[in-house]
């Protein structure tokens, strides 16, 4: 607990930046007494916000940048061109060692892009996903992946559960996650190619708890603790989660206002209400971890309050304190299989290169 | 109006068969003066339910099945083994032409497998999608496909958007409907290979109102009238949907249940909070319809009552009365598009040939 964990926050991300992002940084240094953070954003700005606070001033540092990533900029782009932003500098400086996680409520396509092209892969990883945790009737649920892996391998998939079961296991307390694979049933002949492919390897892994294939509609009920799919469908999945649970409270709103006699109701029922809102409110749990990169990078929603982002830096300080980046090494024994993955690579070019000279 | 519409019905399918079946089946009879019903299931249960209503005997035929299709079934074995189900009996109906169209609430994948196997797709379709109509903030968003064409080619989901529009237009009375994308963002190069490739062809298409890729979040927002997708994702899309609205509704009531002040405010709001369930109640538009096939296939859901087998029925009148399936052959190029795609594939093998020959 004495040493101190780094954060670089990305002071300009996200549509309450940087008065939210700011406060949530002030927050969480007030409650963590190990946490260091580094604001990196237009310098005039972020003092502008700091002065509203007092803070322990020996444990944060403002860091100037001139550019700020926009959300609709190509992500790639934009990471090559604005070197001055506050995404690229929070990166380098988890690249560089100077920080241990990097915190945005920025453009998630510039985060992913980021994370994948300065942070860099821990050896062995395959493709870094990105893994929200999702409110659901009973304990959340972690959707692994939701990111940038488009078309993956199904041995990505493989990877995906066992980095889910390990962040569930050491960051979440959950002593055996059980590992659902997204598929259209039950069976495991069902599915489109990846999914009949990746459900035999999660089949046969002994390092986790798969309980089978499940279909979408059980993640809300959270029969399962880690619900591995690819990132096209697992965004799809998000977005829709999102989308109902919101046109859903919003009639509930319209309906309570419609009348006087709903609008009294409305009033009794009010304190009930805002726990079950609570309850659904994904922002508890922090931003979506990017897993499997030399560091941490954390996605917050682009709303994300001050109390996300506090949630977000304690993730940070967990994530750390955990070793969990040290787990997936050792647990997935990740410098065997990428020499395994080396080997069966060579194999495969030995019978070629023969026919060749042959 | 005067030609009659003959639709099979599965009298042994979903949750409430046969008593919510039948009773459909006799509203919608009584309310559609040109609607004949044959229904397929265990003669003595199907009598027996019938005795309970007075209905016009001269259009109802029941035809005995001495076999059930179960739910959990692997669905290719189940059309192929269980000759004397409903489901194949229902389906032969509509492929030897006596009926127009077959419902059931029963197994969707052997609905989905008998409607290919058995009914067959019309000359020129590639794959038969499945597409539900969605309740959303605003009017019903037609997704397709959510069936079981895994892996399909982009130039199916073009197919899709095409029926999609024809089906929008003719069938719900939308007069320019707007066509999206499902991807994970709104900018064209994003995606998978399948939404890029996809999103070029429904681009330069200029039969449909193509808007542009779409985030799964804006389908509840209604933003578009028909999301065109592959049925994997559509699948965890719809299942998303209506998990996500199954897990809130449980929990508002709930939480409207938790204490006296909340169970009286609860009575307060109940007629308002009636409306707005009916609003997201999917049931109201009938079953999701098997689209490209020489006749219709209309899937209810398992738990349907007696008023989705009634609005499904409907459904089927209206598909005929508004000649949807010739709709598809002559807006679609039919003809003309399977004749082109035989061209390139000859043309394709031209210069393997003359290779082989060299």
């Amino acid at each position: 607990m004495s040493e101190f964990v780094h954060v670089a926050v990305d002071a300009m991300g996200g549509d309450n930046a940087p008065a939210e992002i700011v406060k949530g940084t002030v927050e969480a240094l007030q409650s963590c007494p190990n946490l260091k953070v580094t604001l990196a954003g237009r310098e005039d700005q972020v003092r502008a916000e700091l002065k509203k606070f007092s803070y322990p001033e020996d444990r944060l540092t403002v860091l100037n940048c001139s550019e700020v990533i926009e959300m609709a900029e190509p992500p790639v782009d934009a990471i090559r061109t604005k070197k001055d932003s506050s995404i690229v500098k929070g990166l380098r400086l988890v690249k560089d060692g100077e920080c241990d996680a990097f915190v945005t409520a920025g453009s998630t396509g510039a985060a992913l892009a980021g994370g994948q092209l300065l942070v860099g892969r821990i050896k062995g990883i395959e493709r870094p996903p990105l893994a929200p945790l999702l409110p659901t009737a009973g304990k959340p649920v972690l959707l692994i992946d939701c990111g940038a892996n488009m078309d993956p391998r199904p041995t990505m998939l493989l990877q995906f559960a066992q980095m889910g079961s390990i962040y569930m296991r050491n960051m979440c307390g959950v002593a055996n996650p059980r590992v659902g694979l997204v598929n259209v049933g039950t069976e495991e002949e069902k599915g489109n190619e990846l999914a009949k492919e990746a459900h035999q390897l999660l089949k046969e892994c002994p390092d986790i708890n798969f309980v089978g294939n499940i279909e979408a509609r059980e993640i809300p009920e959270g029969v399962v603790d880690v619900a591995v799919t690819d990132a096209f469908t697992g965004n799809a999945i998000l977005k829709t989660y999102e989308g109902v649970a919101k046109v859903i409270m919003h009639e509930l709103k319209d309906t309570l206002m419609s009348g006087i006699v709903t609008k009294i109701a409305a009033l009794m029922i009010k304190p009930a209400l805002k726990g079950m809102a609570k309850k659904f409110d994904a922002s508890e749990y922090g931003g979506a971890p990017m897993l499997g990169l030399k560091g941490l990078v954390v996605k917050s929603h682009g709303n994300s309050k001050a109390s996300e982002i506090r949630n977000s830096l304690k993730q940070c300080i967990d994530f750390k304190e955990n070793n969990i980046n040290e787990l997936f090494r050792t647990e997935m024994k990740l410098e065997e299989a990428a020499a395994a993955r080396r080997n069966a690579a060579k194999a495969k070019e030995q019978p070629a290169k023969a026919a060749e000279q042959a």
